[in-house]
């Protein structure tokens, strides 16, 4: 029998994957499950995007150009423009999700052995892609006590090696809920102009910002411009997560040439996922803004309910719409697992994400869940209380 | 300035990238262009696909399983079993494309510094996924004048080293046209057993077969369970290109295990797409009958026509709708860049892709052109009429 590569055997599985089974048993025996394990969010789609794709009139569904289509990419520079980035259609390059924005990316500016430091805990497929490409993760820590800020800078400057390509990070963050301030990226900004790294942000969650704070962008530094590729996607933004269209936005056009030619042999994004993106750059502010004070009712109400239980201490998170949870307990992988073969509270439990999966560091983060707050204030009060009353007969 | 990485820097370009804005300018200055160069083609995509997208009740456009909806999948398996292909929906992991079946399975099976050896000329793509995954490809030349049919297995054999994990090939072949007997099958399946090495095969064009021959499929091939990897996709057959809809098959599920990692890093195949590809399944069996009854006349018009023009050689394409054809010229780089760039018959020229790029071994091919019969008969008269009256005032 032939045998799988290396490559196959380390790429990392999800952290929720092992749990799944255990939550369709659950399922299964009649016990409802609470979701707080995944960022899929219940919004709908904006009408305008749906609205598109009921009415296209494609006789044949095409390829588009590799790098998407000049129309939708002239439509998201002008997206950009309004948020204070500076950018013309050649600086895009649409990608199936966000997840090829970075893949490609990765493939561009590093080689087998590359490396690149990543502030932690971090998107958990960061990992995925990062064994696919054969580039090694070096990572800072973050920490839960500081709302998970940017670590000191000289943390950075110390894992500095020949190696180093360049520093990702997620802002706002998954699964950090953490947004970097103007002052954290200019720190950043001028490491990497230093050293001559790339500076790789995703920021598939500019809009969810919260407390009236502006997201900053790597793309409105100025001088930055041959170091700042910005990773996007159409997914949280526009609750759109299985159109799987994103981008890759920089004005180092040596970049966009290179990740044009990974472009090209995987021929096109997909086509109705397109038409239904570029007409969601129409959705109207008023869905915005519903969504972000429906995100903040929720924030607001799940941090409330995390600090009324004795042990639990939460990063309050400033944007996106993940936080981070550390329970008094070690190991929050069995806890997980516990919760759904052998708890209910009432018929109910929940599934949370076990944090460690999202720390590179080894044993970093046993103790602590993330919770995705896509479900309503109701449904997120009851799920706290399950997580408060399971917490107190939990026996490790 | 940042440096790229030296991957992005190999990354082969498209053999027809160059070609481009010769295209752009020849159409600028008022001349028609055939496009004999694309393997988009002008078919319709079938009715029940394009109203099951517009008839869609989604609200949310949110993620499928990374492997695709299990409705999707265990339709996909009945679809192979009425083509003799007995697998079941734990088989099948749906990607976005062909191309991502590809990259997954060469991310799965091979290392950096493995080895792929394909049949040449292959389709130029192969290039680009193994310089993203760090494999080299090791050609085995089939000829022309052996319409491209297998090289002897000795050839095969000769170049099997320790790093050799897999001999790909695509049945019927792009850019060839070449439809792969039984028997030719059964030799590759042999040497794939002998030396425990992966047969893929890249089967998007298994309804493309002329002449009453019936397609064969390594899924067919008892005893290479272990061994046999299919690539498909919806692309051609549904005229869907722009769907980005593919899957990966294979009885391996050690296979399918790990590729289902590099599935789960990029969360899921676009959802629209998805739609459309399962109600594509119930396209009726006229519907192709027509679009073959089309191509065979289309082929034979267009092998006609090539073989009336004196110092053209051409192979028989038996399946696909691509064409390999040797022109009385030395380099059709240059000729195909001459045709846009200096040449028009009656305001009008043709496009074609140069075939060296579908070589691996240098200089091979240089002489030849891919045609893509994706026009219809009347337009392919035209076409290779240009081609004919181009011919007799060439001056290299």
């Amino acid at each position: 029998m032939p045998s799988i590569s290396n490559k196959g055997k380390s790429m990392p599985q999800s952290p929720i994957r092992k749990l799944v089974p255990f939550a369709e048993d659950a399922k299964k025996k009649g016990v409802k499950v609470y979701h707080l394990n995944i960022g899929q969010p219940d919004i709908k789609t904006p009408e305008v995007a749906l609205n598109a794709i009921k009415n296209n009139t494609l006789e044949i569904v095409a390829y588009s150009r590799s790098e998407g289509s000049e129309e939708y990419r002239t439509k998201i520079a002008k997206y950009y423009s309004k948020n204070d980035i500076d950018v013309s259609a050649q600086d895009i390059i649409v990608t199936t999700g966000g997840s090829e924005a970075l893949l490609f990316t990765f493939g561009s500016i590093m080689d087998a052995g590359d490396e690149i430091i990543i502030p932690e805990p971090f998107y958990a497929n960061y990992n995925g892609f990062s064994t696919a490409s054969g580039v090694s993760v070096v990572p800072v820590i973050s920490k839960i006590e500081n709302n998970f800020a940017l670590p000191p800078i000289e943390e950075f400057e110390k894992l500095i090696t020949a190696k180093t390509k360049a520093i990702l990070i997620c802002n706002p963050g998954n699964p950090t809920g953490y947004l970097y301030s103007e002052e954290e990226i200019k720190k950043l900004a001028g490491i990497a102009k230093k050293h001559d790294l790339f500076l790789i942000a995703d920021e598939v969650y500019r809009e969810f910002a919260y407390d009236g704070a502006k997201h900053y962008s790597v793309m409105e530094e100025e001088g930055l411009e041959h170091h700042a590729i910005m990773i996007d996607s159409v997914s949280k933004r526009y609750s759109m997560c299985g159109a799987r269209i994103g981008c890759i936005v920089s004005k180092n056009q040596e970049v966009i040439a290179t990740a044009m030619k990974f472009a090209q042999a995987r021929l096109s994004p997909p086509t109705y996922a397109q038409i239904a993106s570029e007409a969601a750059l129409d959705t109207p502010q008023s869905y915005f803004d519903e969504v972000i004070e429906e995100y903040v009712e929720r924030r607001n109400t799940l941090i409330r309910e995390l600090q009324n239980i004795e042990g639990v201490r939460v990063a309050k998170p400033s944007g996106a719409f993940y936080c981070i949870a550390e329970l008094p307990i070690k190991n929050a992988d069995n806890f997980a697992q516990w919760l759904l073969e052998s708890y209910d509270l009432n018929g109910e439990t929940i599934m949370v994400a076990p944090a460690a999966g999202f720390y590179s560091t080894p044993g970093v983060g046993a103790n602590q869940i993330r919770i995705a707050y896509v479900l309503n204030t109701g449904s997120l009060i009851k799920a706290v209380a399950i997580l408060r009353e399971a917490l107190k007969v939990y026996i490790e």
